[in-house]
């Protein structure tokens, strides 16, 4: 595990993306995505998945020059065709004709089909945030959730993200999966060979397993709840944009590294000055967060937390300390 | 109780709520959205609601004959100012504008202000899915969620809602409070005098309690998540509405009967054929649907459910055998 400076980092990912063949906009939007989640410390959907990135473009799965079609049939309801390119590509493309529809209609809504692997979908929605827009933002993922009453999987751990902008400080934002963890906290387990919590995943009789190794699916929040909203994003993402649904998704390590991921993902981008104006929004948000933090603990010296501030404390401590990154990534990207 | 068959309930609320001064839209919203929650098999939410409805419309609470305000500064962004009215009439008034403005824009948002309680929230979202719309929405409520870290609740158990037209059935429908129990279950939990289930609600020290007359606020599902997802909810209702937050809402049992709720909520109203015809989109959820209901089930002789399974296998029950309500709610419907 090395520490590298998130700028060198962002600019290093973009060459060596730009190397193996994608053009400017997608090796921008990926470097972007990749070290800006590793700088928040959600290191699970970081610069941890380049070298599986790379791999996917290099064999055809990921196409690094694609040509984005957009069906506007609808003035704030538009439909973007891909052309399998990377998740974040097809991410930040969305946000901006987002951003642009919604600062004339109020609202605009992008379901994308041909897409990919987008990593963390706070990327996108903070992206507009950031610009004083509200956001959400939507994928579908490989089946991995052990659906309510049933053995196996059917849905994938999808997650909701929304962000919003506040005055004085970063956006607030939620980002997550409706499940204790991320699939990539299992992966992550094998690597470094450390149990998983308990009640958190299942074999494949879905009995619970701490075993990361014998994990075959995870258990949704609140159980029938969780599975829920995982239901409801897989509707969003490939009901809606005609992508395949639940366990017909190509799995993205199991699967053929040629084969294309044909995902969907939903995004919303839209005004907050409706009944307030932008200011007030702000600033009442700012309100709001500061109340909050300043609540009663339940347990002395710990301190209540409003979604984000971690990965804002995080962040700030890596601008300074630089971002830590294991020694297979270190090497493809300083290798002589 | 007694057993009441649902179109009968349904006349009779509706006249109970013009005979305490509803107007024709006002009562019928309620009557509708009530006896629907309670066909569907949602007690907490349902016609039990009845006496304290009409007991905050006497009392100056909510307006029965509201003048709605509409804000199209935007044209696919709406704000809608309900003047107090019961929160059914300002969701389905937002359904019926929304499902409008979607079929010209592909979709809608509508903010609302100066409404009450809703109810279920599934009632609007069903009513746009059931016209082959998708549709979100969203309220916050008392404070009653247990802030992540925090001895205390600060946010409420802001429902998130969904629903999608489904070929040859009821729409695919998500309704769901982020805590294991909505508070209107620890009400009927006091009033039937017995104990909660473990771990779902925490008395005002933040420790879990069973006694239904100690709880105090309720966990979250996934701790954080479920706290995370209340905090979104609360921008939307509040944040992005102008209306009171979290701890500033009044109560909706504790604050005073004459006291206005103020409350806020967020409806998205929008089209499934951008990327797919409608068609596609129904047969695509029905085929998802029917699919992940044949899976293997974890335990013999159970069965792997869809969210809103459960409420529409009630819902044809109770069509058959009548609505169950509580002898106030029949006195008060059938008297003399």
């Amino acid at each position: 595990m090395k520490l590298v400076d998130h700028k060198i980092l962002r600019s290093k990912t973009e060459s060596v993306l730009k190397k193996y063949g994608s053009n400017e906009f997608s090796a921008k939007s990926v470097s972007k995505g990749l070290v800006e989640t590793s700088l928040r410390g959600v290191d699970s959907h970081g610069i941890r998945l380049l070298p599986h990135y790379l791999n996917a473009l290099r064999n055809g799965r990921i196409n690094g020059e694609p040509k984005f079609k957009i069906n506007n049939k609808y003035q704030a309801l538009i439909g973007l065709d891909a052309d399998n390119a990377f998740g974040h590509a097809a991410g930040y493309k969305s946000i901006e004709i987002g951003m642009k529809i919604a600062e004339e209609f109020g609202i605009a809504a992008i379901s994308v089909m041909n897409s990919s692997h987008p990593g963390a979908m706070a990327s996108f929605s903070l992206e507009a945030a950031r610009k004083g827009f509200c956001s959400f933002s939507f994928t579908h993922a490989d089946s991995l959730i052990q659906s309510f009453r049933g053995k196996n999987p059917f849905f994938g751990t999808n997650p909701i993200c929304f962000a919003a902008p506040r005055k004085n400080e970063e956006p607030f934002c939620v980002d997550m999966a409706p499940t204790f963890i991320p699939w990539n906290k299992v992966l992550q387990s094998r690597e470094k060979k450390i149990p998983l919590e308990s009640n958190v995943a299942v074999d494949n009789n879905g009995i619970p397993t701490e075993n990361p190794f014998n994990a075959q699916s995870l258990i949704g929040i609140g159980n029938y709840k969780g599975f829920a909203l995982a239901a409801m994003v897989e509707v969003l993402c490939s009901t809606m944009s005609g992508m395949p649904f639940g366990p017909h998704i190509s799995s993205m390590y199991k699967s053929s590294i040629k084969e294309k991921r044909k995902l969907g993902q939903f995004y919303l981008v839209f005004k907050n000055d409706i009944n307030v104006d932008n200011e007030y929004f702000q600033e009442t948000l700012e309100k709001m967060t500061n109340e909050l933090r300043n609540q009663e603990p339940a347990q002395v010296g710990e301190k209540v937390l409003m979604p984000n501030d971690p990965q804002i404390i995080t962040s700030k401590e890596r601008v300074k300390e630089g971002i830590p990154i294991m020694d297979n990534v270190y090497d493809l990207l300083f290798e002589k």
